[in-house]
């Protein structure tokens, strides 16, 4: 038998998600690790490790497992490090060889490494929403606003293999909100679940509307979605918000890359009954006349357990 | 003898430079021939093979000529179509096969086509301040704002073939400058010849500070350039709003792409000596920390009247 089997693992703050995955997008077995158990890599290396020889005796997979695939914050592709990732807690202000170390742990099996939104491009790409597209954008809409750019069929990486931070382009130019990375006005800001919570704490702020969202103390999105679907206005409002400000951002990516569609992904994009509407209106009316109406709008089609070991894995193959 | 040359077109508005180009990027023969005779295509392709005929019969170029590079407005790669271009006398809303009108034309010799700012691009990689780099950002500041987007040593076209309309995102979100194309707040408003021409008119009337600029009936940006020279203040602040809000969307498109360099041309970029402080302290204001003083800004180093023909060129290539 040849070997015909990958490694996806998706490390997030709190967890790493590992599987095997075979050709056809199968996740035939999986487990999760911590992530924040150590404030060194070597450990936490040795414990997903671990958790991977259990999953491959497991599978009866030794000796088939062609490649490992690793879908991390901050992570470059060219050179295989994680850089200055300052939300795990082995991460720092330094630059860790994580390819390197992954694969001396795992007897060289070859590991390749990219940020968690490039691996979602590529999984959707590879068994998604975007199968057969070789120019697409994917939008990652989670706590924060991650993005893959696919031209051509390939991930755009750039000179330097951080390209496609579309979550930090500017979508309010003058008095926009503080973002993380130290600027303001940042899409991210908005069009994220985190933005939408800051949206509904503005919006109740600035008007005395009634809303069940004021009797809650701390907002979600989820919150809001549940407000919409029982018709808030307020909530409603607040997607309609959102839904504009990225489509208004949309236009200027549609600009850039003319791609065949936009993939949208994540928490927030669980919502898209209130949101495909606003978007599909302000990406419309901010782009060039020749792409009205002709960009598709469409979402992922992954179950959302398998997706970010999917996404990981197929870089892979 | 091999065949060694190319020959490269620059179709504007007005008039249609051609051009024989050697391997080394040298123009070894050239004519002009009016674009805007006609308002049917035949007999304007019929004007521009005859020009060529006759430069290559001077050149002793017969059997020398590899192929046909055009850069024209509108300008399909993938079709070799050019479609709507309404500032051609020729044009108007419809699709021409030019790439196959002018093959047929010349013999059959094969014939690539890509609008004019893509066709910059190229040049400036083959021959210009871009050689050796394989991603970089065009921006071609003349009457509009045009741009071609290198990725990984290629022009990015998209699903369509119209990728690269920077000029066209948003730099005003509210109460922008109505562009040509339908919209508002398009950066080729602000960031072009005409934009530094519209921006010197509102100041003007905004404030009542002296100006040299003020006894002009029609102010070009030229005009500005040279009052600019002279220390005028307002022509100073001209170039320092220009800089600046070319400089924020600059900062979005690296995020996109994380290029080596933004490369600029045309004619505004001739007053580089007032606009590039601004560029640069806005590009570096409003990108990521990651990417803060590590963009180059590069101006075309191209002889500015070769550079069309050496662009379109470099496609036959």
């Amino acid at each position: 038998m040849a070997q015909d089997l990958v490694i996806g693992i998706d490390v997030g703050g709190q967890t790493t998600k590992c599987g095997i995955v075979d050709a056809r997008g199968t996740v035939i077995a999986q487990t999760v690790v911590r992530s924040d158990t150590y404030n060194e890599v070597e450990p936490y290396i040795a414990l997903v490790a671990e958790g991977l020889n259990r999953i491959i005796a497991e599978a009866k997979a030794e000796g088939l497992i062609r490649g490992i695939g690793v879908g991390a914050p901050n992570a470059n592709y060219y050179t295989g490090t994680i850089e200055n990732a300052v939300n795990l807690t082995w991460g720092g202000t330094k630059s860790i060889p994580f390819a390197k170390l992954l694969s001396d742990a795992m007897g060289g099996l070859p590991v390749t490494l990219t940020n968690d939104a490039n691996a979602a491009a590529v999984g959707e790409m590879t068994y998604g929403a975007a199968r057969g597209m070789k120019n697409f954008i994917m939008i990652t809409l989670g706590t924060g606003v991650g993005s893959g750019i696919v031209i051509n069929g390939d991930v755009v990486y750039g000179h330097d293999g951080f390209a496609g931070e579309l979550g930090h382009t500017c979508a309010v130019r003058n008095n926009g909100r503080s973002c993380n990375c130290g600027k303001t006005g940042c899409l991210e800001t908005y069009a994220s679940a985190t933005g939408v919570s800051r949206t509904a704490r503005e919006w109740l702020q600035l008007s005395d509307e009634p809303s069940t969202l004021r009797s809650l103390e701390n907002i979600s999105s989820k919150d809001v979605y549940d407000a919409a679907k029982e018709g808030d206005k307020i909530a409603l409002k607040i997607f309609e918000y959102t839904g504009r400000v990225l489509g208004e951002k949309l236009a200027d990516f549609i600009e850039f890359s003319a791609p065949e569609a936009i993939v949208l992904f994540g928490g927030l994009a669980r919502s898209k009954e209130f949101l495909t509407e606003p978007i599909t209106n302000a990406m419309n009316a901010n782009v060039l006349p020749l792409w009205r109406g002709k960009i598709k709008l469409v979402y992922s089609s992954l179950k959302e357990s398998d997706a970010a070991i999917l996404g990981a894995s197929a870089l892979a193959w």
